[in-house]
């Protein structure tokens, strides 16, 4: 098992900006998706929250916000290897591992959209436009590849 | 309760690199400081293991999950007002609202020193000293502030 989470570390990884943690059980390989996915949800409820008039727009709060999000969200992708699609809590379907072109499509034109974040976050408008781009490319993903 | 956690925020971020989520709820604030410090652990083991010979060092992988473990453990230092001493699956101990100056004095210290982390990874010795140092520091807080 822990060959395979190797193995899928390295299919998986492809050029993303995370790094294989070669040792997890797949149960922690899962915690991990998990966990960078929940803190980047975290940062990005604030920015939609300013967006949409719920917050006050507060310009170096969105851009730490959108530095972090950016950041972290880079950091899962190696964590959707076989072995990894059941335990713990998962809401990934099995459409990740059945068809990994269009998960890696997905995902990094959602990259691309959160690496724009952080600049975008240093006016309200520019940030407003950002948010919706990026929120779309995260939902393009979850529709498709997140349980309910 | 949502004014506790923001007035928490203020209070403890005290020039740590996290941002206020004014919005969370407090169990999320819980989930955000444990998904933070779990990431930092998972990729704080690989370089634990590196120096113990128990993994191949490889200076890239070391380096960059140097990079994220100081980098994630930034976050969540707000993340630890009142209100968030309990609820969830917290191991946080009273301590850390009954002494918050020897808390951040702890969290000050080991900020310091997951910090050099990155430049230290990049050769096994001083990948090995810096490690130490690193752990020592986590472990002073752990001690006294986690429970087991």
């Amino acid at each position: 098992m822990k060959q395979q989470v190797i193995a899928a570390a390295c299919t998986l990884a492809l050029g993303a900006a995370g790094v294989a943690l070669a040792q997890q059980k797949p149960e922690d390989v899962i915690k991990y998706r998990q966990s960078a996915l929940f803190i980047v949800g975290q940062n990005f409820g604030p920015l939609a929250a300013m967006v949409q008039g719920k917050m006050p727009y507060n310009r170096d709060a969105a851009v730490r916000h959108a530095e972090i999000a950016a950041y972290v969200m880079k950091l899962p992708w190696h964590s959707f290897g076989p072995g990894t699609d059941q335990g713990g809590n998962t809401k990934a379907k099995p459409g990740i591992w059945e068809n990994p072109d269009d998960f890696k499509s997905k995902r990094d034109a959602m990259l691309a959209e959160i690496e724009k974040l952080p600049a975008a976050a240093g006016n309200l408008d520019s940030l407003k436009a950002q948010v919706g781009a990026t929120g779309k490319a995260c939902k393009a993903c979850h529709d498709e590849y997140r349980a309910k």
